[in-house]
């Protein structure tokens, strides 16, 4: 039986998102957003019954045992970790820093029974499960490099506010880079172990963000993984990722592998292969038309994934009786939130490799850091 | 009038230099190869009077006026500079360190009435010359990123050579990157101040190349350049480079500028842009069909800038009566020596920063360099 459905969020993916569970079976009982007003219009427009801009009436809502949480990365982990101390199951998005990854791990870990995924979409995308599946038979051989581009248009919101800011969590690395990285480690099967990065805020202002504010979140980043998987030697392969949002009125995205005897290319949501010794690339899975909703704001490859996301969901909940049981299998390969540290850890230290230029390993937290220490280098960090 | 020709290489540029000269009204006087049993064969193949393995046979042949060298880089420093000194103009491909380079540049300037050019055959491709005159005429607006891919089959020759080692001007970096990066100091009007680099070679040995023998040369590079211009600030556009020939059965050439206002694309030998605020993409010159020679190593782009270069050496000699004489203009924009000594330079810091892993700065020869210290160097290099 589908659990009933709490959303959190009134942005574009909410917007999405509602109507795809809609769509599968679920039903959507209740709605956050940051004011009743914003909740009230989006609850009214997707024909949402309860909406509300205070947490708790949604985590503690009868109805809700599963809850969607889609909002500003620095509100998430606030919400994350309450909803399963309540005993709810989690799909949330990112969160802003290591720290609070590293708690709603420590969250997951004490309720194992409960869901709790991050909603990296990419990796349901159909394109890429049939990469990942094609790389595990030998397609390419051994695997050598992973070059990665997403050119689009800004990332900015029309108005002022937390994409602007880069310790927000806003700008490229932090909302595309944080899901290609989770990509790149299920694809590969591997985690980078050392990364260099270059960050660049090429438009600091614009028509709508001036004056005294500027934007320090990047809208250029650049970065190298080297990857080092169970065995693998210091010879392993790396990954280079190019995102570009100052580019007005397109969209790439593109993903390749190149081994040793071939390669593998998704562009958008389709997936091109070619064999060493072959004339040409062959098309191995094509764009089977798009018939959900259109949105301009999610480039199709998270959309699409998104829709597979929830036809997962669906299938791990029809598994059981009980609404708030739910089957391993259909969201086995979901990131989990540990993936979700491994990728903030990663973000974090090519923002770190872009100020000292250098390489920077990505060391995992194991505890967490004491909290005034924080203190001292968040103010420390103000100050220069 | 048209110069008598001396050609200096039997490889597969100096198979297609021969015939593109011809046709420009240039007279091929002499051939040089490494042995004599090639240089007859090509001389015979394309129909060149007068062949050797002798160098000082071309380089003092009466009818010869212009020196074209296209040999392994390790050779070139020794040739370009004694043709120089016997009178001679020269165009030349690139040498294998920035020493030779420096050499090469002293030599250009003891001479400057005798034409001295590098044989970068990417500023001449026409795709590029409109490239350059619509980003000096504003089309992207201001400059902020270069991204540059270049994926290819295997440099290496058939059997064990230079384009094996490293040290020997062989690899992906030295040879293809080179050009890259005269052409975008040719684009951007500025200079790599600080790069920093990655080489890999995947493939150490192959049907051909095994038991002892070890492939050194990269099959893999990707490089940033932080650009430094006139007056620019720290703020300077950058530019990103992947190199990869690990991609048997494909070629692409892709140059792209970003700017504030609009985007250009170089995709092979066509352009094409789009400014912020437009559809889509608009074709700005079109591939015109190739009618010269098909080589199956030498790619599209750098075919036709070669079939360019030519012409503009024809133009460059046919404005003057004398023969060893010849004009600035058609050949002002062509790479001098002193690109050639900033280009190697760059290749030098990239190769050191994948080393180091550090950002390395770009700082060009002033001074020849004291040769027991390099000996030094090169024993220190050897011990490790």
């Amino acid at each position: 039986m589908l659990p009933g459905v709490g959303v959190f969020g009134t942005g574009s993916t909410a917007r999405v998102l509602v109507p795809l569970l809609k769509a599968e079976g679920f039903e959507v009982h209740a709605l956050w957003g940051r004011s009743e007003e914003e909740a009230c219009c989006l609850a009214k427009e997707l024909g949402i019954p309860f909406h509300t801009s205070r947490s708790d009436d949604v985590l503690l809502h009868q109805d809700v045992d599963l809850v969607c949480i889609s909002i500003p990365p620095s509100m998430t982990r606030q919400i994350a970790v309450k909803a399963l101390g309540i005993g709810k199951n989690v799909v949330c998005e990112k969160a802003a820093t290591a720290v609070d990854s590293f708690k709603m791990v420590t969250a997951a870990r004490y309720y194992p029974q409960l869901l709790s995924i991050m909603g990296n979409t990419l990796r349901f995308l159909p394109a890429f499960v049939a990469m990942r599946q094609l790389l595990v038979e030998g397609y390419v051989g051994e695997m050598q490099v992973c070059d990665v581009r997403v050119y689009g248009p800004s990332l900015l919101d029309q108005s002022y506010g937390w994409t602007c800011e880069e310790l927000m969590g806003g700008g490229g690395l932090h909302t595309v880079g944080s899901s290609i990285i989770d990509l790149l480690s299920y694809l590969t099967g591997a985690r980078a172990h050392r990364v260099h990065g270059l960050l660049r805020t090429f438009v600091q202002q614009n028509g709508l963000i001036r004056g005294i504010r500027r934007v320090t979140s990047d809208d250029f980043c650049f970065f190298q993984m080297l990857m080092g998987g169970a065995g693998s030697s210091s010879g392993g392969g790396c990954c280079t990722v190019t995102l570009n949002f100052n580019m007005p009125g397109s969209f790439v995205h593109e993903v390749m592998v190149v081994g040793s005897t071939g390669r593998l290319v998704a562009r958008g949501a389709e997936l091109y292969g070619q064999r060493n010794g072959s004339k040409g690339e062959e098309l191995l899975l094509g764009d089977s038309g798009w018939v959900g909703p259109d949105v301009k704001e999610m480039p199709l490859p998270h959309l699409r994934g998104l829709s597979s996301m929830v036809q997962a969901l669906r299938q791990s909940f029809q598994a059981h009786e009980e609404r708030r049981s739910w089957a391993r299998g259909p969201v086995a390969t979901a990131p989990t939130f540990e993936d979700g540290l491994y990728v903030q850890t990663v973000v974090e230290a090519v923002k770190r490799s872009s100020c000292s230029g250098e390489w920077e390993c990505v060391e995992i937290m194991s505890q967490e850091p004491d909290p005034n220490h924080n203190l001292c280098e968040a103010l420390q960090r103000n100050k220069n």
